[in-house]
């Protein structure tokens, strides 16, 4: 018998969460990116139009990133003229640069994000930038993009650690993500791109931004550690949090880590805890043990894990 | 590069937490007691010892529960016989029955553990007998242990979700907790055996209690709730931990899932968190990598696998 049949899990609040969180699902982008396999352009439309059923409201659907980087998303313009867009979902796209923006505006996308870095050397090593010269590269694409009527939305990477660098200072970081606000985004996403992150420097980072509403927490689960740092988040106010369907997305920098935090298991906590959000677990199951047989492995998905068999 | 290498997790206390936890590690009992694999003697001495070798102070040792039902475990006189106990270090057992205290005492164990449970239904299946019931069971055991010196320790189990009943009454559960603690329990570890929990039952039951100071987590990971459930319980000045190295430990009511909250996950958060716990993590991570081996099956840990490799 499993929990699910029996229940499980019991729903009891807890004081100082919010009411409503809201998921932004970054499995097609986030997820499929740092997959090994090159997934085909009718299985991620199926996965896109699964999420969408399961009800999750935001669907990062792919990156504009040249496809000599990340050739898993070469198929950004075929997906998006696929797609089927559902009434009440957005389907934001990842854009790298001002190339990107064309790409985007092309697709006729009309929520868009950019991803730059709180640290020195991903900056030099994803960017070719310095910290302080990348803001100077997105100026101009997000100045453009909110000129066409697009929503903006700021990733900060390596908030919380660098496989470099060592420990990020916290005003390093909120330094860095207030740019991005100042610039027009109008969220900005915390990564823990390493997943190295633990709840006091959630505290701290958080605790630098004026207004938790702008704010969204992206954690990797490679030590494990994402829910309780998104259990923090949400102690402080932030009530947008990034996941991904069935844990997808293994970490670049460590073959064998696990990857984003996984929607099922965000999905519990919220459901445990009464907090809205609009996805059904047991579609998003039935989904991700579905993708999972596309990639030939296993989702790290706990939840999937336990509710598949 | 690793995490580790570069001086991360980052130390970033945060407000309201212990300065110090005990960690009681459960994988050589809990852990190998819900593995397939009957595992050697001389391995299980060998695990012990790499764990006490890591820091760990309290290594519950193994279970005086009749082999028939736990072959397993059926080692239990020869591997008290054979243990090289080190200073400082404890090595409780569990004690399931009055038999089991006779064996305990006849190896001269001085630390018990009894095992009741929080719902009716597991009460009869595990103990043939009624909810009420096993107190009375329980009592002449606890009494004549604590007559001979030992220190008791009371386990509770299904205290946050039952497979075949569903949610558990927090009220309940706080009343099964009180009669062991009234027996003479110096604590009581209050398990979440199927995994199922969020904050907030932690914090219902939890906060049931006079003194979190006679109060020990015990989750499972079975939904990847186990560290989101600690940092909770950490948060309401519960200062005890339960975990298994490595995460040993299936659970035996969902093949598929996973078992106890790794020893490593609860040792990368409380070492962000700058709390004082004795461990070591790397030699941690040796000790469950070995033990993996030994299993034949890799550790489901986020850490253990993110560092091992």
């Amino acid at each position: 018998m499993g929990a699910r049949e029996v229940g499980l899990p019991d729903r009891v609040p807890a004081e100082g969460l919010p009411e409503r969180v809201t998921i932004w699902e970054v499995g097609a982008r986030d997820g499929l990116q740092n997959e090994k396999a090159v997934v085909p352009v009718e299985v991620k439309l199926e996965f896109l139009d699964r999420l969408a059923g399961a009800g999750l409201s935001v669907l990062e659907a792919t990156s504009f990133v040249h496809p000599k980087w990340v050739p898993q998303l070469a198929d950004a313009e075929q997906l998006l003229a696929g797609l089927e867009r559902r009434e009440g979902v957005s389907y934001p796209v990842l854009v790298p640069n001002a190339r990107g923006l064309d790409r985007a505006l092309a697709a006729g996308v009309s929520s868009i994000a950019i991803f730059a870095s709180a640290t020195e050397t991903f900056a030099k090593r994803n960017l070719n930038s310095s910290l302080d010269e990348q803001f100077g590269m997105f100026e101009p694409v997000v100045e453009r993009a909110l000129a066409e009527g697009l929503q903006v939305r700021g990733y900060l990477s390596m908030c919380f650690g660098d496989p470099w660098e060592g420990p990020v200072p916290a005003e390093q970081v909120v330094a860095a993500g207030r740019r991005l606000l100042d610039m027009g985004c109008f969220q900005l996403s915390l990564g823990d791109t390493i997943g190295v992150a633990t709840p006091g420097q959630v505290e701290r980072v958080v605790g630098g931004f004026a207004s938790p509403d702008q704010l969204a927490v992206h954690f990797h689960d490679t030590y494990g550690q994402a829910l309780s740092n998104t259990l923090a988040a949400l102690r402080l106010g932030v009530s947008t949090v990034d996941s991904s369907a069935g844990g997808l997305g293994g970490c670049p920098y460590a073959e064998s880590a696990t990857g984003n935090l996984a929607t099922e298991d965000l999905v519990w906590l919220l459901d445990g805890l009464g907090i809205e959000h609009g996805a059904d677990l047991d579609a998003l199951v039935r989904t991700s043990t579905w993708m999972a047989e596309q990639l030939g492995r296993p989702s790290p998905s706990r939840v999937v894990k336990a509710l598949a068999g």
